[in-house]
């Protein structure tokens, strides 16, 4: 009996199963292999690289997307990524895929983002794998640009793999297809969020808060993701999850050492 | 009217305020400024860099230290950083300490420790900060090394700062005095998880998981924090958040614009 040549492609995402960004990313991408979803059953925004500890999990087979295997999962995306190579594919897929998100994931964003810790997660499982999200948080946004930069990011992703480690944070600028310029390959941009919180009262009289607050961009070079969509490019950071700071790994050493 | 000298040290953990390692944490630092604790309600393990979007926040004096200002949040580790920040200090704090983490979160488990993610957070906002985590999960475990070594790092912090965008993640062996070997610079191991999941049945006949699994250390090297613990150091790695892995930008700068 011969084995099937076509790869097994892991989609998954935070804004949840039923979300139309992840039917963008399965439809951008299931002409290239296997498609087999797992994604959670709830919105998963902002859960950054979180997993369920305290309580046990749920994994649901559902049919929402024609022809696809796919489940749904009570926990987070990197949750939904460990089930995936544990429980249901019993291997490591080729690649795994993850979004398309709404709205952007990009500068700093990127440590909130449930989208890219599911892909984060599936390169520490030694998956080539990409994160996509597109600048607009409309339920009826436009994926058309998204589909095609996430067609071509996951057929380079097949092709010519990644080194070990390593992961691709893609942006897709709000732009019809006439006025989108291409791919960039770019930095993270250094940003901070002016963090507010908005105080309230209950009927019962006690104070709670919303968070709110406002993205502001600290760097003006042109070389990061946040310039490259202002100027009307996807972005692309190729990104690493070892943290160490070399140079001040350096510093350290010598300045500390003296004390 | 003199402004007071004291530098404003806040303090947060992922285990929830009433852990035994926040007080030690609180012990450690008390003499070197004006503490103010804002740390979770309840415990906050593994939710990595997540913030609370969907539902509000409520925060909530206690008493439970004596003489410091304490808070309660319901939310996660980076939202009690957020909220420390905007609703009750008004201002940056001199320092951020977060710890002292119950359990190691040396190399790749930087990525799923709140006790990690708050000192990050703080980072981002332009605070010095460091995490501290004990590599001893008892309740009554041994604080008196990581206290030792949580004060001389605080002490630092706030003598030397650090360069803006980074922090410190601090692990702490569990040893007794007198064979504790000090502190040592590293960088972060490389390693991974073997997941796996324990899957069981409910009384109504489904299935749940239970999420389970063994660290393994990929990284034979001697310079990792891995390593500095296994030798009986306390390991300092310097900490960034920018994500970006530039020689595999270069690379692809270079073959991405071929095709």
């Amino acid at each position: 009996m011969q084995q099937t040549e076509r790869p097994i492609i892991l989609v998954t995402n935070d804004d949840g199963i039923t979300a139309p960004g992840i039917r963008s990313l399965v439809e951008a991408v299931r002409d290239l292999g296997d498609v087999v979803v797992v994604a959670p059953d709830a919105p998963q925004s902002g859960m950054g690289h979180a997993i369920t500890i305290g309580h046990p999990l749920r994994l649901k087979k559902v049919a929402i997307f024609e022809g696809i295997e796919s489940w749904q999962c009570s926990g987070t995306p990197v949750d939904c990524v460990k089930l995936a190579r544990d429980k249901i594919l019993h291997r490591r897929p080729d690649i795994c895929v993850s979004g398309i998100n709404h709205g952007a994931n990009h500068a700093i964003n990127i440590l909130y983002s449930g989208t890219m810790s599911a892909a984060m997660e599936a390169a520490m499982e030694g998956v080539p794998s990409a994160g996509f999200s597109l600048l607009d948080f409309a339920l009826d946004a436009d994926f058309s640009v998204a589909k095609t930069v996430a067609k071509q990011v996951a057929t380079k992703l097949l092709e010519k793999k990644l080194p070990p480690n390593t992961l691709l944070n893609v942006n897709i600028p709000k732009l019809p297809k006439e006025l989108f310029k291409g791919i960039k390959i770019c930095r993270q941009a250094n940003a901070h969020w002016e963090e507010e919180f908005d105080q309230r009262t209950d009927p019962h009289g006690k104070d709670y808060y919303w968070m709110v607050g406002a993205f502001v961009n600290d760097d003006p070079a042109d070389d990061t993701d946040v310039a490259a969509l202002e100027q009307g490019y996807a972005s692309i950071v190729p990104v690493q999850y070892d943290l160490t700071n070399y140079s001040l790994k350096d510093r350290l050493e010598k300045e500390w050492r003296s004390n």
